[in-house]
């Protein structure tokens, strides 16, 4: 799976470092690493249950209406895009929205006005309740629900959140909606793989069985302890080497722009577990070939800043020929019958050899098939890695304190501006 | 409309080479710079020929293919999602969807399957019709649209081109496409206030005559010679000091998700007009606040190697109140009756409070509307800015040679897989 051109970098010197944080991972009974054991327990019940509620929703919803912001939102977006038809959503079936992740006025007016007279369910996700914009968008949304179907509402709204604590458990309580438990030792952007992230994928069409059987698998690939055969420790060593040898970016790059939402968990993923005491690979993302007409001249030639990793899937489902056309006037019968993935296939390795010419270090991430088994093994991947990632950066991949300076922030600010209205 | 917190930087040390540069790119006559001049020309002409052709358009199709890559598409697709509603697209009137930016044969399969039984009008932008995501794209297209209409499909093809050379220009000759011109004087990436931008937006909606009479106004503000009344100018010297000071990465962050796409072109804008001789700030665009959820961390804590650009609206066309609930569960009552444009402006508050107090340098762009009017003078500013920004580092923002190697190599490619199979 893991390909790199970085020849300079002496792995002797990370295996025991790496056998260490793996047997302290493994180890730790007060982290919230629930999300490391959890793909190879029983979750039968859980599954069914989920597939359950998914399967009434697609039966009496035309929309479903999903509240949560960061990693109670970013998860569940990543793989339905990835993994449902381009245009599908608006056709086939039912269209799940998110919402509760910024707030604009406009989006959330507009999102009500477009679901009159459809049928809607609401599935809110978050493990406190606590969050500002989630809980806004809440508070529109379940007036509307309860003006559009009174008592009935309380059917139609899932609450996923505690199993114990926080405003939005109390909430469901109260009103009678039914519950989906996020565990209290999984945090926010590592909540993908639990019914957080599960039941919008189900509803969206998504196989959740395929998803944590390829999760399983990769639970136990990166079991192993040895940094020489476990990718997940690799690819996390190789991006600590370039960032110790003074790059500052990763950038992330795919062939498909399926993938474009998944790029955005991947970048929280990162992003929030490594930014933290002035240290950390900023990452970003780009989608090809696109992008090679817009980022890709910085990327050949700009500052020499960043490093990139390819990702790629050999096979993707559906395909198209390019046609052969009698009067070739744009001279590309030469392509003719080849198909587009194929070309894609060709676009990528050019990439990654203009890149490398251009002394851009490139790491390949390859994967067989866009399917739900490897999107599942391709989460736990890049989960683990950024764990072990950040222990070897040495800060908490668990935690987020520049976060909550922009929550007291506007706190203040929403206080201040009370008092003076 | 600039503010920003760098009490540091030396303006005058910059008075001379702004004024130089400005002459240079004035009196320019060999340079591709028609955009610097255009919005300040009577179109009055083009732009009654570009309505008449939407309206046409608007009549006859249910959707609008529009063909490009780079700068033949960002710039369109980035101004109709800033103005036009969030669910709108796919529920009023005519649909424009985007192609030839990607080698996806799944997206281009799913596409043709979405709009079988509609009425599909399709617009090719290309400067030359030669580059390859877009001429293959284009190549599918035309076989469906001759397959569907016949000889009539030569009605539905209208083509945005070079007004006397290149591939497409020669295949529009051939089958009688009617045809608008992108100035031989205006590269890529400035081309968006010329046909290759203004006609799928005019179909889509937007308002062209007040976006042109924003890029006069500004046009006419930024011919400005001295820095001190140059805000475009003052903007550029800002980042360029930034970057002088040893900051990477400029992140352009907005509060309305509407200005995700717009962020795309702006990438493009810098990230091709600066990234070469090793050289340049990297683009990098955040949406707030969802991002402060994803991204925000690394801000506030991680690798201080970047500055913010925050970029504001005042007033947007549609909002909400957060409504009263007498049960106040959720204990935001103190927010009721506020709307939520209002909120999220003292999260913007918050943000760049919070930023500046990590050590983030920030820069705010106010403007009073998310209208057309504003969007033309924000596109006009940031190419002029662009523009200076790229002399000031010494680099020509006008080529893009690095672009030309991804292409070669795989031009390499698709020959020897040819040759082998």
């Amino acid at each position: 799976m893991l390909n790199y051109d970085l020849t300079t970098l002496d792995w002797s010197s990370y295996t025991k470092i790496v056998e260490k944080i793996h047997h302290y991972l493994e180890g730790a009974e007060d982290l919230p690493t629930g999300w490391l054991h959890a793909p190879l327990e029983n979750q039968d019940a859980l599954f069914v249950h989920i597939e359950e509620t998914a399967l009434e929703i697609r039966n009496f919803a035309d929309v479903l209406i999903v509240i949560g912001v960061g990693g109670s939102f970013l998860g569940a977006r990543a793989v339905q895009d990835a993994l449902t038809p381009y245009f599908g959503a608006h056709h086939d079936g039912i269209e799940v929205i998110y919402v509760g992740q910024n707030m604009s006025g406009a989006y959330i007016k507009q999102l009500l006005e477009n679901v009159e007279n459809k049928s809607v369910y609401v599935n809110v996700v978050s493990k406190s309740g606590g969050t500002m914009e989630p809980a806004l968008a809440f508070r529109v949304v379940r007036q509307y629900m309860e003006l559009q179907y009174g008592e009935k509402a309380a059917e139609r709204i899932i609450v996923t959140t505690d199993s114990t604590s926080g405003i939005l458990k109390k909430i469901a309580d109260s009103s009678g909606y039914r519950q989906f438990v996020i565990p209290s030792n999984i945090g926010g952007r590592f909540s993908v793989l639990t019914a957080a992230g599960l039941l919008p994928m189900a509803v969206a069409g998504v196989d959740i069985y395929n998803l944590m059987l390829g999760a399983k698998v990769a639970a136990l690939e990166f079991q192993e302890s040895q940094l020489e055969h476990n990718e997940a420790y690799r690819y996390a060593v190789l991006r600590h080497a370039l960032y110790e040898q003074g790059y500052k970016i990763e950038l992330l790059a795919s062939f498909e722009p399926a993938l474009n939402k998944f790029h955005e968990w991947w970048k929280q993923l990162f992003g929030e577990s490594e930014g933290k005491e002035k240290k950390g690979l900023y990452p970003s993302t780009v989608n090809f070939s696109t992008d090679l007409h817009a980022i890709g001249q910085f990327i050949q030639d700009g500052s020499p800043i960043l490093f990139e990793t390819l990702l790629h899937f050999h096979e993707i489902d559906d395909d198209l020929a390019v046609p052969y056309d009698i009067r070739d006037e744009d001279g590309l019968n030469y392509l003719a019958n080849r198909t587009f993935n194929e070309i894609n296939a060709i676009s990528k390795e050019g990439t990654a050899l203009a890149h490398s010419e251009g002394n851009v270090p490139v790491i390949q991430l390859e994967l067989q098939k866009l399917d739900a088994y490897h999107v599942g093994f391709l989460i736990y991947f890049f989960m683990k890695a950024c764990t072990m990632s950040a222990y070897l950066l040495g800060v908490n991949p668990f935690d987020q304190p520049g976060v909550e300076t922009y929550k007291l922030k506007m706190m203040e600010l929403l206080q201040e501006s009370k008092v003076s209205k």
